[in-house]
């Protein structure tokens, strides 16, 4: 694994829990943290589990006894360090977004193609599709208890910038974060959309905002890749706080999106609701154990509360019985399942880099389509 | 009053409970009921419970027991009635839209600013406004409770229409209704985020769309006012069934807007929700009694569920004790109460028609961006 | 109409209104009204809308012009009026509680059943049940879609009496009310119970309490037949302020009950959960236009949130449109269409006498319970 | 450990997964897994992750690499294998109930007593305590913010044996479980509202109810130390398939508590709710995420909906981001996480031997009253 912050850890008990409940047909170890510096490689190996460390991610691609890579660094080095993977016959699971900028998407695109063509598997990390709700939401809409999609209205709101004092880090900086609001939380609302409808974007129309657009270092100078000019106590904000955008289903279905960091009190909803002409569905990742369902063909309709913790449901059977929830990390659990097993069945597992690619493109659409006074751009 | 169906029904019960419950001061006297026809205009008068029917409304504007013209007609009629009333002196109480035309709307504002300085007065419809919650979210953000407001997010959704088959009506004939979905729950939507905020909306990014093209007659052929060509048995849809747009505040907000007849399980879901840089609140038609208010201030925090059911929220000391909620037309007994409070004070009660006007302006900016791809189009 | 305060409001309310919305096949006229003050019964009839006045309610029974007589007076008051109306051929509409006493109450349901062997009619006001989603969920029982009935759990919850500074009326006294939370609010949450579960409660262990046992008068002194002695500014709480039971339904499931006034935050929740053999349902008054429902048949199984607002359900094609929801008083306007509509079918109306005195067998089961060391105690 | 069902995983994942994410004074090595079978304990071990294995329990006391002992057997071994672990010097963690008997239950706390005079620590299970939600809860009413508890009302719901055909298991057979919903679930209710509160339950007045009173035996015949008479397929069910009773606080509330497998659609409903003078909670597992705390010295009154997920929360500052749930499991970390920490401290965790007699107790009470026509009896 490359990386051990935030995403590391949620990696990291993914992999040393998904054993413990799930028949895996390949049992993974967790050998070898990568990470720049010796000394704090060493104590979050020894916090996460990992038995090694390197101080560098080239390393890892010499080693006979890794298979997989797992990358849990910035966006930026996405690109680099999984087409190195690929190249070098490692399967990668890739943290989302799958890149920065489209360039890098499409090489890693192109890369994990030929990978695929050896035998090498590749997925990029959109965790949420894997909460079991969203799961049934997708059979929902796959099994036609929809209908035709007409309408997504998805919103991923978050409250953590609201205070204008909050600190200046390299994710409010364009040239580390790429986008800020966009990229980090839209990308998980593209991806969501697309993955419940079944249904690519193909045209947006977009505004994005910064609200707050000098904000202070933190105590301590700057961070992260950061540089203030002397003397400088206070940095400018180059990326969006906020972005929304109108968009159309190649089924023709209408959709409109709001990532935000603004929306006070609000602290992870990312939020969908689809309306079809059979039937209706609505989520919340502040409930993420319930799915809401609206079935047409009730005689007493109402949207159904179903509480997604039954046997039957996904991923459910192998946790606890009914009416225990699951939390946020078990998502990154079933996504080393879903992994694992691909690549002991020879498949390709979703979502796919060009999965991710697609996302991006939706994401470089709505900022050319900002950039031109939200004038309707397509996607590609 | 002019016109007696839903809005007439709704009307008639307004002015006959607002004395019972509120001290008036003056006391409305619910006098001539106007409508075409002699025999369905008599029974609706009895029906509603008014003294006296005409067939012609110029017949109101005649007569020195009539002080307050209250139309209730389809959109397109409201100008010609409404100028005339207001010039004959009699105060005008005119449903929403305003007008089915920015030409029309203008005329109107111009007649009720002379009028005005007369000292005859002019309210437009939007009664939504005079929800006890809604009352409760305009204060708030009005105490400065919410700061600065980041966000609207703002939906009208129905269903009615889902159904291919239901049949072609005035109301998606663009002649004969203006527009669709967004002159006639859209509009309502418009009027809620400018009241609650105290802002306007001053420029839009918009998508129109009408996923259902070609309906059928209804049983028996066309009516109200739809000509079908011989032997035809469905008829064209040409008006909007979906609007989605964009929208910027004057204060600097971004908004998010959706009005649609397509939202499958959703029957009269008015939604609002206002992030600010304080606090945030949410509301729901189809929970009317319920204010969702987040207050950053809170050490325990997390949206409050107030119940707007109590003597010191507004209204409410007329009705019942706490815990006893409203129903839909009790809005419309709010309006009466204004109105005729303002009428006896001599002030000008809101909303006005100036207020109607900015409300069609920003659909007729909706209009002219979906028009033009989407592009941001200003308002006014 | 006897009575004009409260509960006399909402009955004018739904007199003057269910001709306006619902076919009736008599047209009631809202004749005269009783009280005991001259200035005030006036003053009353004017504000509610009563065309004359009388001053005693005996002079109502002589007149040919009063069909029907509406008791809104206190509990202690019924009987007399109730037995002399119905001996005098006058149909009645009682509201709740039936008596204050369990003789009271048999001695109304000899004189109703003497009444309708004449054809004259009687009914009691609990009128929840007219509630539209109080209804539905009676249907759903009768159709068995929940199967057996296993537990109903019942609630009504209010908060008025939480300040011990709020001042002792007389519904804190015993000779005058009779009993507190028990009589005022547990008799409807019994009603409820047995009617939507189509059961009678057979026997009950139940505790009673007084939190706050001492309580100032008014400002101004006692009212309402309170008397104090010389110098005293407090005096003693006779009632209970709370009310919890056990129960058992003649179909052999297992009820919990509980009736407060200090369940701080609730203004007026009666709620009602039923648990079945192959379905549930729940209701809370504070969100009276919903009914969520379990269908136990359902492949993707929820509580549906019922949004009791369609044509189709109960009471409201007379209203408005799908999600325009109602009120409290709509409540009282359905049950005068049921009143006149048993009248003018000659058939008798319910909730009748004898339901109302059965509700008062189970307060009165409670009440020998309490004071029996919680012990099992029979119904009736 | 001792015990590898659904328990031991919990309590496994617990053991591996706290070290990771909080720091911890001791490290906890997974030793020895103890369980009679030899094959099912060594496969039971390398799924969950012990490194030995033995046949006896009793074998794991004469080690010295183990210095605390994990009890997630069946109720009626509680007692035996406890005692000897404290003798030994073990601690001792042991699920709940604490035992089947009184007697039992009595005796292991004279042995923790012991113990704890030699530094040897014992705790009980009743993970629902270590909700971050439930943490909050009991800070809320120690902090003073409920003022006086007047009512709690508590219900576990679970609905697994709705169906007849549902088969007979051992938890269904008074020999072996001791007893029903009550002492499953109904224990975890009483712990909750004594711990929430801070006040010991002093009396009640009792039902308890078999709904279904012969089940068909599983196919393939009884198991789990259940014996049929020959040519039995089916078998009586000898305890409570529901429980319900009345309660006295030692504060002077009053509480109303239901437990019960027959609530259909309720799947692990655990809630709790609590009227004070000053304020009010409420709590329902099913959303374990969420607290509503009402707050009589708001300005705006309404229940606020506290998503328990943020730094300042109980247990949170060692998981995710603000927004980002936990589950079920979650409870089991923060269990070790407590009674690591006080073994480390030299203190006494909680809940003691002692809290779970005092579970045990009210248990005890509820048997004699239900047994005694519901009589009041007071606990201990």
């Amino acid at each position: 694994m490359v990386g051990y912050a935030f995403m590391g850890a949620a990696h990291s008990q993914a992999w040393r829990t998904a054993p413990r409940f799930f028949d895996l047909p390949l049992a993974p170890r967790m050998r070898v943290l990568a990470g720049r510096d010796p000394g704090a490689v060493k104590a979050a190996a020894e916090r996460l589990g990992w038995e090694q460390t390197v101080t560098g991610w080239p390393e890892l691609l010499d080693r006979d006894d890794v298979d997989l890579v797992d990358i849990c660094t910035p966006g930026h080095t996405h690109a680099e360090i999984a087409i190195a993977a690929l190249d070098a016959g490692k399967h990668v699971l890739c943290e989302k977004p799958l890149a920065n900028t489209l360039a890098e998407a499409e090489a890693m695109v192109a890369a994990a193609e030929r990978a695929a063509a050896r035998g090498v598997r590749s997925m990029v990390g959109f965790t949420y599709r894997r909460v079991p709700a969203v799961q049934l939401a997708r059979q929902l809409v796959a099994d036609g208890r929809l209908g035709e999609i007409r309408h997504v209205r998805v919103q991923y709101l978050q409250d953590w910038l609201v205070d204008p004092q909050a600190p200046l880090t390299w994710r409010l900086d364009k040239q580390l974060a790429g986008s800020g609001a966009l990229g980090d939380i839209g990308s998980h609302a593209v991806d969501l959309a697309q993955f419940v409808t079944g249904q690519a974007l193909t045209g947006v129309a977009a505004a994005l905002e910064t609200f707050v657009t000098e904000r202070p270092y933190p105590a301590g100078g700057p961070t992260g890749g950061l540089v203030a000019a002397p003397g400088d106590t206070t940095g400018p904000v180059t990326v969006d706080d906020a972005a929304v955008f109108l968009a159309r289903l190649s089924g023709g279905g209408l959709g409109v999106f709001e990532a935000t960091r603004f929306a006070t009190g609000r602290k992870n909803a990312l939020r969908i609701e689809v309306s079809g002409s059979a039937g209706s569905l609505a989520f919340d990742f502040e409930d993420m154990n319930v799915l809401q369902f609206f079935d047409g063909q009730d005689d007493v309709q109402g949207f159904r509360r179903v509480l997604v913790t039954e046997p039957q449901h996904p991923y459910i059977a192998a946790w606890w019985p009914a009416g225990h929830g699951l939390g946020y990390e078990h998502a990154f659990t079933h996504q080393v399942v879903d992994l694992v097993g691909a690549i002991a069945a020879g498949t390709d597992p979703a979502p796919s880099f060009a999965d991710g690619l697609a996302v991006q493109r939706v994401l470089d659409a709505v900022e050319r389509s900002a950039a031109d006074d939200s004038r309707w751009t397509a996607v590609g």
